[in-house]
């Protein structure tokens, strides 16, 4: 069965075709005509999302594609307050229960990090991590390397800035992980002590050769990337005094933009709350509302593939 | 883009066309084999419904149209709650974001006036707004028009009570602008002076020459009207002492049925409480389901225009 | 009308048909062209699904069968708490306007016993219950009795031990009525005195000359059942000595199974904790997840009497 689970599961050429697929989906939804064939893709079949945690992003994000691709969408955005959960049921009685109603896939997000491991184990669908806990969220860091492609035609070689609460933020690190795959990657991590990257992420880096810096300011850094991924840092993750010490060199605004290179990019994971002021939104280099619309595509590319005929010969995992 | 944001936004003749098209609607929703040919209006097309504040009736009205057209939903009933919202991400990202995910209009419900049209301002496609704040709610204005039309064949020349709370309700509001474009209407508005209509609505009357008076006893005007539009009074926006002394004043039972006009109508906005006694529903003159049921053919005609090809020469806005 | 109210309104000959019919979509189910064929069932046709109290599990189940049959769905899973109840709105009140908005069905989850029948009394569409309050909770019932047929061939001659909380369970409650129906049944009721059946079940059965006796251990009834229909004691029920005394009789474990007969089933309407415990569940007896699954056919058969045309001879009702 084809889960998407984490996101080291996908090798290098699975992520080409993946990206080459996203291409042709996102230009069928520019032709009106176009966009009514593709109601026929997986026409019929039926996607549960079940949500433990609120994300109605992701969750919109997720049904969108899959209304998009002909599929039945069946939801619920808050199954941690109002399932049997709250009666003390597992997940995987619950996923058990769920499998009985014969979806062709559940999409779950969780609070748990590797709830989505225990309930592909007891799966008799696909299940598509959207994520879960603190732990992975796959389908953000293939959407965050697909607009890295599509913006700016390649990633081997780029020099990526990482920034803000890298001690916690799940996308940060997914993308880290992805980025493992490819060749001449330099990363510098930037975040302050309380908040840097995890020494699992390090050590993966390490083995798998990818060069890595570790900074605790956004300058001079910033100057020579070719994509800077910024995140939010969480007031409340760190002491009051720390905060307003830090709080600046975690904002990007037109000094910063005025300081990067031409054909770099910003990313955001969004949502955005100061760490990105919006007169760069105007920047053609923010790429952060794009970024956000490439999971569309995207999403419905996953969405063949975890329920598709056997995918040509890319073998996935 | 053909938004829908406040009542005031449609001209007399638009509205004859609307109202027309709405019967066409309600005329094949009879029809089981007309009412299969509707999902072809729409079809494959895509609504958001995205409510920052409950109301289970505007959302289930509009889903059931989009539906009824062939149209596909994706929607949340509690975005203030559960979406980025609670993450201090500004309305207009949050548009941005969900325009990516390649809807074909957004239904807005939110709780601060002015909402939609800061919503529609960044949007890329069409957006409803189904009431912000104690603002608009334009729809629920026009279905509430439609009413009177059904009922009475015509709108012109029609004397009006309007009651209840008028400095807070949304709905008497919107009303009294829309009767502004229409002819020798005569307006009576029933309220305890705590609550009497806005100064903005009288200045508006005034400007379009539509005569009006406030009272602050329902007879006698009740008497003389064609249309009684009635909505609740909240006890907790009154001093008790108030309250106590209008609420009778402000229910309608059997007793001022009794003295209404034959071919009199009793509106209400619903939900009503106590202000309308369960004994006058059995009288024919009482409209109030009715109303809320032509909000379905209503919102279908709305939904075709805003998602429409141009709409013959009718040049609404 | 076609309402599911309770589950005593079906009479054997519909029962019989009814399973024969879930036995149709079943096996429907099971071929990916048929499956595809299952959608031009009822096309186009409309249910509200209007829960005031949760139930993802019940509400997942009607939606996923109503769209595999090709119905769309509106919905909404806090009705209570976010409708215009809130707001003061009677349940009647609720109703008549959700069928202005015409959908075909409309299934009801309420907190309030004999909520179903109140809807039903003003309701221009079928209702089904699904579920209200202590009082009924008839497609559970029908789904419990079904998988005994699927399970054993036939339900007349059966030995069926029904334990937990009896005074509560509305499960319970509505599988012993439904039982009455058939011939030769032996039901030993097991539960702590505090819990046990309710007199009006008892004089049910009487009434019906259904064989029952009252237990409050498990053995030796357990040895001689072909049918173990097992409940959840709720903690919060019992005093607390109590709860601690009899929690060990009502947990069902490999002891318990041990000594089962070698074709009996274990059946529980989920969701289970404690009382059922997991090494069970690879037991071939073990049914209950199975009983889950039933109910997805099972549903979709009801679905389609409610919304049917006159369905050959069997005249239900």
């Amino acid at each position: 069965m084809r889960h998407i689970l984490r996101s080291q599961q996908f090798d290098r050429p699975f992520l080409e075709w993946l990206f080459r697929r996203a291409d042709d989906f996102s230009a069928a939804l520019e032709s009106a005509s176009k966009r009514r064939e593709l109601a026929n893709t997986l026409p019929g079949r039926m996607l549960f999302t079940l949500f433990y945690e609120p994300s109605t992003r992701t969750r919109f994000s997720f049904e969108a594609a899959a209304r998009h691709l002909g599929m039945q969408v069946i939801s619920t955005e808050n199954a941690r307050e109002f399932s049997s959960t709250a009666k003390g049921e597992t997940l995987e009685d619950t996923i058990r229960v769920l499998c009985g109603y014969r979806p062709d896939a559940i999409c779950l997000r969780h609070f748990e990090t590797g709830a989505a491991e225990r309930a592909a184990a007891v799966s008799t669908v696909p299940v598509i991590n959207a994520g879960d806990g603190t732990g992975q969220h796959p389908t953000q860091a293939l959407l965050d390397l697909y607009t890295i492609v599509r913006e700016r035609g390649r990633i081997d070689g780029s020099s990526v800035v990482i920034g803000g609460d890298l001690a916690n933020g799940r996308t940060a690190r997914s993308l880290a992980y992805l980025l493992g795959k490819f060749e001449h990657i330099e990363i510098t991590f930037v975040a302050p002590p309380e908040l840097r990257v995890g020494e699992d992420i390090r050590a993966y880096l390490d083995r798998h050769g990818v060069r890595f810096r570790e900074e605790e300011k956004l300058f001079p850094a910033l100057a020579e990337a070719d994509v800077v991924y910024w995140t939010r840092i969480q007031e409340e993750r760190m002491a009051a005094e720390t905060y307003e010490a830090t709080r600046n060199c975690f904002t990007i605004g037109p000094t910063e933009t005025s300081r990067m290179r031409p054909g770099a990019i910003i990313l955001h994971p969004l949502p955005r709350v100061n760490e990105i002021a919006p007169e760069v939104d105007a920047d053609p280099r923010a790429a952060y509302f794009r970024q956000s619309a490439n999971g569309h595509p995207l999403r419905m590319a996953l969405l063949e593939w975890v329920l598709g005929e056997p995918v040509r010969d890319d073998k996935p995992r």
